[in-house]
């Protein structure tokens, strides 16, 4: 077929590698998917109702471009309550298609050809938005033995005078670390001196474990005016398919993502907002039910895998995700992760998909029943113990 | 504030003209709105209940990047019957976030820096999006006296070698024109003899007055290959804030579609996709209803602004536009419609918002209730007899 020159630009992007991995398994039958990055859980019920309702009181015409003023002021309270950001809802805040849309927007914003975007390795995946604009991403290494936290000498080694923006994510996909205040202190002292602009994604802000403190960097001084934070319902309140999320940054940021918002999908899907607004005014004892399920599991997990001959795995300080070193299995990632597809029925993400760094490494998630997550473990341990017995 | 270098990629992007109208009138109380395209319509009962009903059943997580496959196999049925496009609902067919992610998809696919894309003039703004990816608009005229329908010839002189891309949108917003077989027959002609792709967009095509036909160019001939069609459930279905809409492309283009919407946001909201089905799907009877209330208000609001000394109007072949000529009024179309809001408290859309051809025409949306139309026009008469006597 013609092609009628499809761009350069797009040609620079990737399928998805965990779109790879789903593909793969999609000719295959009794799967057990610990390859996707979603609660199990249906949203609340509480949550629906409110949906219900509004669709009822008839929001189902164009939002504001913006997001619904109201809903803005509830996220307002809530980012001063929980995160300690204040931001004008007026002015600081917008309602976007989850926290994915935050991705692209920053990117399409900010990044200019050869501007270099300083991504953690291994970490979530920003390369295609990055490469889209033909932005460079530079990895700084996480390395198991910190944690998988940063070091702070990396970061300044990997700055050039190309250096354009900081991506962080903690707590983070895959590796499942927490960056501390500390760190993130010196994280931000660096971004100030160098003048950078930071992209903070925080999605699994509230899925923290043993008590453990999220440090939103926006909150740390002189770091308001030069951070553009991401965050999601999908994660919090298992809102996956609702497509909400909200950005918060300097009003300049705003202002142009709302532009841009007119031209690229026109605005936020009302009744997602509406239930956006429930969720995130409403009793939380909803997410207190669902986090002590991820916790429950996180030792099921951990336990688990460490039972297993050729694997080991730190244990996650938040999100729902396990990030085992199967370095002494003798497989790399992408083979073994194939292998236990085919031979075990299960899937998982191959580490490399987070960055070079993620090599000799499996993203396992947990948001999946107890009984269906042993069920995982034991064909696992099958799997990789026929080739290291 | 420090800008930390937005990119000159969205300084080249302006605020959408219909939003600058609103921020004025956001001021103003007592304001009729006829400037916003959208039906005043509720989304019919039914649907809202099939939401509902997704959403007791669990539809609140991830949907596939290209949409559910039953809403994709609906669409094909619907496109087969009423449009004559035979499409494959596993690869030519996408559901997106509306209409307007298909405009912002494929020029982000497609336009190279300097690559030309033809717009008619006055046409729907598509200027945005082709100059976020540096795109050329190379305006056609459209003239009053041809009933705003494209003149072959005028196409033809507008062709370049740098031309990449054909853009029309019939039935037209703003105009109401129709593009009819014979017209469509001799762009397809000029498509093929040189190789353009064409990006139709038909968010209008069940909004058609006197038993008028809508014809979808990709059903002729050698065209389905080099054509990309937007459709929407917006206007037929009421349904603006749902944000669901759907493309029909060739098998590479809906590939690439859905390569980008995992990184541009993810998925078309999950509730919305089975509302939607329940729209293409379920009774017409609703849309028969609703057409005839824009039929009997097209009678008022032509034949009001007919009588207005100093306005004429054509009639609307279609969409819920009027798009009267003020030439003789003696003000530009800025203002005329900042008069006409100051004075009368009527917001009215300029016409050079649609390209310079629109300069001395208004945009006047009759998607309001009776009452509040023909009070809409007798404060425009007013208005413009203060000018005119």
């Amino acid at each position: 077929m013609h092609n009628f020159g499809l761009t350069e630009r797009i040609a620079r992007v990737d399928w998805s590698g965990i779109r790879k991995m789903h593909s793969m398994a999609s000719q295959l039958d009794g799967v057990i998917n610990l390859g996707i990055g979603q609660p199990d859980f249906d949203t609340p019920v509480h949550i629906i109702d409110a949906a219900k309702q509004a669709l009822d009181d008839g929001y189902t015409r164009y939002p504001p471009a913006q997001g619904f003023l109201d809903v803005r002021q509830a996220v307002a309270e809530k980012l001063s309550r929980q995160n300690g950001i204040i931001a004008d809802p007026e002015t600081e805040i917008m309602i976007t298609v989850g926290a994915m849309q935050v991705v692209f927007n920053t990117m399409l914003n900010f990044i200019e050809p050869g501007d270099e975007v300083i991504v953690m390795d291994p970490g979530y995946d920003y390369f295609s938005q990055i490469k889209l604009f033909r932005g460079v991403p530079v990895s700084v290494p996480l390395k198991e033995e910190n944690g998988f936290r940063l070091d702070p000498a990396d970061l300044r080694a990997a700055l050039t005078d190309k250096t354009k923006l900081l991506v962080i994510n903690s707590p983070s996909n895959p590796t499942g670390a927490v960056f501390d205040r500390a760190l993130m202190q010196e994280i931000a002292d660096i971004a100030i001196e160098h003048d950078l602009l930071v992209f903070s994604d925080e999605p699994y802000e509230d899925l923290m474990f043993d008590g453990r403190e999220h440090v939103s960097i926006a909150t740390l001084d002189g770091m308001k005016e030069r951070t553009i934070t991401a965050f999601t319902l999908s994660k919090t309140y298992a809102m996956t398919g609702w497509r909400v999320g909200y950005a918060v940054g300097p009003e300049t940021v705003i202002a142009e993502m709302e532009k841009l918002m007119e031209h690229l999908v026109s605005g936020v899907t009302a009744v997602s907002q509406r239930a956006a607004l429930a969720a995130i005014a409403g009793p939380q004892g909803c997410v207190d039910e669902m986090n002590a399920a991820y916790a429950r599991r996180r030792e099921i997990i951990y336990d688990g895998l460490n039972d297993i001959k050729g694997v080991s795995c730190i244990k996650p300080e938040s999100t729902f995700y396990a990030f085992p070193n199967i370095k002494a299995v003798g497989k790399s990632s992408w083979d073994l992760a194939e292998y236990l597809l085919h031979d075990q029925r299960v899937i998982t993400i191959p580490g490399p998909i987070f960055g070079d760094q993620g090599e000799g490494y499996l993203r396992l998630s947990f948001a999946v029943e107890d009984a269906e997550l042993k069920e995982a473990i034991a064909r696992i341990k099958t799997g990789i113990e026929k080739l290291t017995a």
